[in-house]
């Protein structure tokens, strides 16, 4: 039976075909690889994930966990599935053999750490969580550190956390006001209060390891004081850290993930931290790491986005319910619902926005790849501009796929007898953490776009060039496509001058959450095409369907940034003239 | 304190400003009337719904029924809400004095039950359903029926269900099983199983009657041979009838109302039903009050998003976050979100939507009482071009309202803490039940804009025109917005000639969902015109927040239609020819 988690055939087809992911086993870092270690992994995820995580997925979701102010329950499922995951080393996959790790390329390891998150996101988001804090550990921390909290991690005998927002400092990250005091012995003292904790407590393992922006007393304003530090639920000598839950954030979906308020220090003179790195570099560490996270919030939303595809997809294949609309004999039999027209459009915009999210977040990890191997590459560069609207574009177009899903089940698909409902609760988070979609928005107008004298965007765009060449060799209605989507790229260069032209920030970023959406469906009308191109003339089900999703992406979807466009390039002043008495 | 409920400052512009209810007074159906009493209406219902129906919203959402197998049980708030609206005596707000009403006029009522919609749509639910049958009742009952059950159901003690689904048909009724065999009395044995019936079992009250669709052996086949009978829980002996209660749904959101699948007839041989009006015409009747039916489902969509953007409003202006992008200084104080740009934007966009909405609402119940008051009134031929405008159109971007509600409350709205995310749940029913999204489009191209010729969409035409003189009359800008609304317009017909100029429905009709989108997304732009010209160049922050969400519509809304009237004037094949293997 075909899996209802994510398709093995389109990944494949994206990695192998499209990507050709099998030449980075001529880099010397991946040179102990080949097709069947990418295969023998991808085959282990799917399977651990179908049959681990996927199986207390609804579970998870109607038993959250609890807090009865001394510990943190679950149902025992999570732990059950961890220890399997921890066991078949997939933690470690993109992670250097210094630290255990099999060196597996990033892109094959984020292909793998899909099927869990389609499979159940809420559990997958500790084993995630933790190898976000080791990735940063790896990056800037002393050696010391990696021993003690890597290796550990790695093991999946630690968890790790990502301590940053505070209660009254989100989005806003230069107000954070936890502190850190220099002791004698080189540790630090930190207090405060952390919000939103994902991970922040639990019995899942060993320690908790978090990672947890602070400020030094005395340091610079905003954000260029902020640094970063180690503080362990418990000491290396086996003593509890003044690490407190302060209770539990009860959401509407992404339930089976803890989401704590954390206080550091509130017992005493603060919890026991160890520096990271430098003093105050501490946000520059964590922007280090961004692409990677946000990468991975992309695909998140991605896997979440596939699996609901793939449901209602079953369901409209197997659920009978009225007749063609020229049908006048109401004794015949009634037809599937993929035989209805509206359907097959609810089902083809998925199809084009999971394929379309699935292959912009593989992309970006392979750029990920060349970043990490290629001396000299200026995937960094792309990445920078990409990451964005890796993050963003999932997040709001496999939402609204989940959205789709569950229409496609009319009823049942409100039901909690049925996943979809939960998918679309799970999904919503999204657009929110690693960077609202506003954020997003202003990263890459007000940074991304503008950064060393527009560098990214001209890449992006010579990229994007290279592929409408490609299209229109090819002619026919590939050729069509590249014409339509050269054009778009085209307006992006306009738009980007006619918006910073006056100098003026505000009115250039007035719009940046329409200007992202703008680029951010060109961009993935170019991996559709990229795709098109790939699949090329050949024969089967599935490339045709490839073809129609693109063709469906070029018909129904790019035309929506024509508007778009239009209303940026007019540097519409409706929203900033827009007195707040007004409301 | 504001309401965070509805505005009814907005309400008084909508009802006196605008449509000039007060004006209706002098129709002999409402002579007993004046602004006062539609006032004393109003704040009643403002005053209940906000003391005995907000105050449980959540409670019942975290607590939804349950069936032990013999009763359902439901927190008591909900029994106790109820009692306090029937004292209220508006149930009847609309109704005939003769069966205990007091002759309000439709829109006034609507107003006053979208203080109970904002409040808790859960518990609404009852009564409303109980509204719908009474009004089936009233219209087609024997006086013998109405006197039995009409009248407890006006005074609450009784409540009413509509059976029309069943576990295998939804949207196609024509597939409805559920038989009812005549007997020698007159009245009917009725056995069959029913799905999604909302309020199908409670102990609320001392009976419930249900309107139930079934056929009648031998009749013709499909929706021509349904007949409508009730069947009611305890029959005039107090007896209990054989409606048995097989389970509950368990519902992502709307969780106060059960919603039940019933068996009828499961003891023995067959449930007690009458019949109401003629054999076979049960369809007919039940489409009768299909667009009174619609408009409410609009109605609770449109509440839910009022609500939400009253809270995410009032959050936006207590919360500090950030700063202004060109603000140098990281010790300035925050700002209320409400001064960011990106934050206005999601605000004018819920503002635009949510209000837009409540006049398409209203003016579709103002068209209601012309129906029924106004004889030789052509009001119903444009009410049934707007009705699936007036269901489809709030449940999708009041439903987008309050997704963007929970994005201005960042982390905070994904929490069950806030009221928003249960908005967003609670809404995303309104674009399945009483007709799908689907199901509206295929009406509205299928159905509506070519009866009679065309009829109904000539007089739609024709009526957006008088408002397009009158805008290109009043120069400025909002000539400029009569000029785009007037352009659009003629796109309508265009397109619609275009898609039935080769008589194929199924090439017709391949994309009607989007025709749906494409021509609401124009009524609602004639309607911020329309409000834009009651509102003139009168002076204050209202005015001026009507002028700034109308130029909000025009500018950023009404553009979307573009590419939409493109793609379907193409007569885009994509869907149609989509094989359902290529998936």
């Amino acid at each position: 039976m075909m899996s209802l988690l994510l398709s093995r055939r389109d990944l494949d087809f994206l990695l192998y075909e499209w990507l050709d992911v099998e030449q980075l086993t001529k880099r010397p870092y991946f040179a102990e690889h080949s097709r069947e270690t990418f295969d023998g992994a991808l085959d282990l995820a799917e399977e651990v994930a179908t049959e681990h995580f996927a199986t207390h997925n609804k579970r998870a979701d109607a038993n959250e966990p609890t807090f009865d102010g001394e510990r943190v329950t679950m149902i025992p499922e999570v732990k059950r599935a961890l220890d399997v995951f921890a066991g078949t080393g997939l933690m470690g996959a993109a992670l250097p053999a210094s630290v255990g790790g099999a060196q597996l390329p990033g892109v094959v390891a984020r292909a793998c750490f899909a099927w869990f998150q389609a499979a159940n996101v809420g559990t997958a988001a500790y084993p995630f969580l933790t190898l976000g804090a080791t990735n940063l550990l790896l990056a800037h921390g002393s050696p010391e550190l990696v021993e003690r909290y890597v290796k550990p991690m790695v093991d999946g005998r630690f968890h790790g956390t990502m301590c940053l927002s505070e209660p009254q400092a989100g989005s806003s990250l230069a107000d954070i006001v936890t502190r850190a005091v220099r002791q004698d012995d080189g540790t630090y003292r930190v207090v405060g209060n952390k919000m939103w904790i994902s991970g922040g407590d639990h019995e899942l393992g060993e320690n908790i390891v978090h990672l947890v922006l602070a400020k030094i007393p005395g340091g610079p304003a905003g954000v260029k004081g902020i640094s970063l530090f180690v503080v362990p639920k418990f000491l290396p000598d086996g003593a509890r850290n003044d690490v407190r839950l302060a209770g539990l954030n009860h959401k509407m979906g992404y339930r089976g993930t803890t989401n704590t308020m954390l206080n550091f220090g509130e017992a005493g003179e603060g919890a026991v931290g160890y520096l990271v790195g430098e003093p105050h570099r501490g946000l520059t560490y964590m922007f280090h790491m961004m692409n990677e996270a946000r990468v991975g919030v992309g695909g998140g939303a991605t896997a979440l986005g596939y699996t609901g595809y793939l449901k209602a997809l079953d369901y409209a294949r197997n659920r009978p319910q009225g007749r063609p609309v020229a049908a006048k004999d109401p004794n015949a039999l009634q037809v599937p619902i993929i035989e209805h027209a509206d359907v097959r459009r609810m089902l083809l915009a998925q199809k084009s926005y999971v394929e379309g999210a699935l292959a912009l977040n593989l992309y970006c990890a392979r750029l990920l790849d060349d970043e990490h191997t290629l001396p000299g590459s200026d995937a960094h560069l792309l990445l920078d501009v990409l990451t964005p609207i890796a993050k963003s574009w999932p997040s709001q177009w496999c939402l609204e796929a989940n959205d789709l899903a569950i229409q496609v089940h009319g009823g049942y698909g409100y039901t909690r007898e049925y996943d979809v409902e939960q998918h679309y609760r799970d999904n919503r988070l999204n657009p929110i953490h690693e960077g609202t979609h506003g954020i997003q928005g202003l990263d890459l107008l007000g940074r991304k776009v503008v950064m060393q004298g527009g560098a990214g965007l001209a890449l992006l765009g010579s990229v994007i060039g290279t592929t409408v060449a490609c299209g229109a060799a090819a002619g026919g209605e590939l050729a069509t496509w590249a014409a339509s989507l050269g054009a778009a790229v085209t307006r992006i260069g306009e738009v980007t001058a006619a918006l910073w032209g006056p100098g003026d920030p505000e009115i250039a970023l007035a719009n940046a959450s329409i200007y992202l959406e703008a680029v951010g469906h060109t961009v993935v009308a170019w991996l559709w095409l990229e795709q098109a191109l790939a699949a090329g003339e050949r024969e089967g089900a599935f490339y045709a369907g490839k073809r129609q999703a693109a063709r469906y992406f070029f018909r129904y979807e790019l035309p929506k940034t024509g508007p778009q466009f239009d209303l940026l390039e007019s540097r519409d002043r409706t929203t900033l003239e827009a007195d707040p008495a007004w409301f």
